[in-house]
């Protein structure tokens, strides 16, 4: 198996800080987003534009868009529930959106408050405007592999999830290990059954490393099934508010650092993502996943 | 390949709790050794026969060994640096010794204050002694891969070094990644070489999780070359001290999860070793490296 490119996509100022129990000022995210800017990342989650009442975290995603520094080649994108907040979004001058939904049904309903396929049917307008203004579109699939309700996904669940949304017009999917249970086998298995259907360049799969797992379920996925498209977050940072020191999302350098060292070119300096993480520890203090030595 | 029951060596109550920067009390010890011992583990570190002045947190490891309840069947070793230490060891009634040194001659002399060749000829006496008294015994090899003074350590520099402590009778080696750097590959560039010279019966890996690539690496020394013993500390205690957040040894159950989901039946039950980690978090606090979610 040949071993691409790595595409890696920043989520920390997204995904990483609204897992955070509290808000982090917004000088403070504009400053980590420009400090990742500086560091060779192509892609970078910025904000959300959802409900400030449900997720307060991502209440100014239009000031963060309006005072970072854009850095010419760099995506800098979104996420986006609803034909309202896609306004908002196009009004922030995104450079890519969003959208969401999850494989498996009681996760959906307690979190999005919809079934799968109603919150698929809430997307398809999102879709459809996203297209008209020609932007890129990725939809997350949560809970793809272990779900905290309802146990082990089944990979055609996650693959009927993907094909619906392919259906709509999605360009990339991004798969998400949201509990961090998966394991290098399972992710296999996914692989086996969701590559018959969806091109591998769609495909981005979202670890997080809450078992320590998410290094190897990476490389087994890029090393024996050539998929290359990852989400990570400088600094791990977004562990779960409920266990001090356990880790969310996947930290960024330790995807960087393990790609390099099996030979696969990220473009991206460490020392760079470090001085970015550097940056929240005053805000995430020890709850920040991981600060590489 | 085939995939054998892991023989997981817990190393937490020694390796960790040697590495914070306060000392645990006593009492804290032994209903961490205590916790450990009901979880199924068959081998635990329980403490460490060096000098109290340079490792303060060990000082009380007599105590801990006549305190601890010991469960049949379980192994309680202890770190022995010289013949003074081994008196101490064998009146505690100690189960297994462990000796050490590196494979980085720079990383001997600042912490061992011996070449390796010295350090090898200082555990010779050790290594009779305890023969004569009819224990096993460990020998660890530090900075296996990646020492912080001299870089990336060569395979045959280890091969080296663990020929030479088979010659003195040593019946298993630990093989350490003592900065958390090693990734897949490297692994497997060192088993190639190692497997020619030493039985695999006889091969501890002993992985670092500063940059999340240990479970990987486990994953791979295990399906690819059979290597079956690991070593590990529960709660993933022990994480570098100047790098809040960051991982030191890789946490026991990480280790149990990977490979309950990929087939190896560990007989260690993961939620005693949360309990056991629990115990600690008082004393280690955010510097406990990881408690799973």
């Amino acid at each position: 198996m040949s071993r691409p490119a790595p595409r890696l996509v920043e989520v920390g100022p997204r995904d990483g800080l609204q897992s955070l129990p509290g808000v982090v000022p917004l000088e403070a995210k504009v400053a980590f987003v420009d400090a990742l800017s500086l560091s060779g990342l192509s892609e970078i989650e910025a904000g959300a534009f959802v409900s400030p009442k449900a997720v307060p975290q991502m209440a100014d995603s239009e000031k963060v868009f309006a005072q970072i520094t854009r850095k010419p080649g760099v995506i800098y994108s979104a996420l986006v529930p609803n034909e309202k907040g896609l306004e908002r979004a196009l009004a922030a001058k995104i450079g890519k959106a969003a959208v969401f939904t999850a494989a498996s049904e009681p996760f959906n309903q307690t979190h999005i408050h919809a079934t799968i396929a109603e919150s698929i049917e809430r997307v398809r307008p999102v879709v459809a405007k996203v297209k008209t203004v020609g932007l890129p579109l990725r939809a997350y699939i949560s809970t793809a592999f272990w779900c905290p309700f309802d146990g082990q996904i089944a990979p055609k669940k996650v693959v009927e999830v993907a094909r619906r949304l392919q259906g709509l017009g999605i360009n990339e999917l991004s798969i998400g290990d949201t509990i961090g249970k998966a394991s290098p086998d399972e992710v296999r298995r996914l692989l086996d059954e969701l590559l018959k259907s969806v091109p591998v360049e769609q495909i981005f799969l979202h670890f997080h490393d809450t078992y320590g797992k998410a290094v190897a379920n990476a490389l087994a996925a890029w090393s024996e099934f050539g998929v290359y498209g990852f989400d990570a977050s400088t600094g791990g940072v977004g562990g779960c508010p409920y266990a001090p020191g356990a880790s969310g999302n996947v930290a960024m350098e330790d995807l960087v650092s393990a790609f390099e060292s099996a030979g696969g070119r990220t473009g991206v300096d460490a020392a760079k993502l470090k001085a970015a993480a550097a940056l929240l520890v005053p805000h995430a203090g020890p709850r920040l996943g991981k600060i590489s030595a």
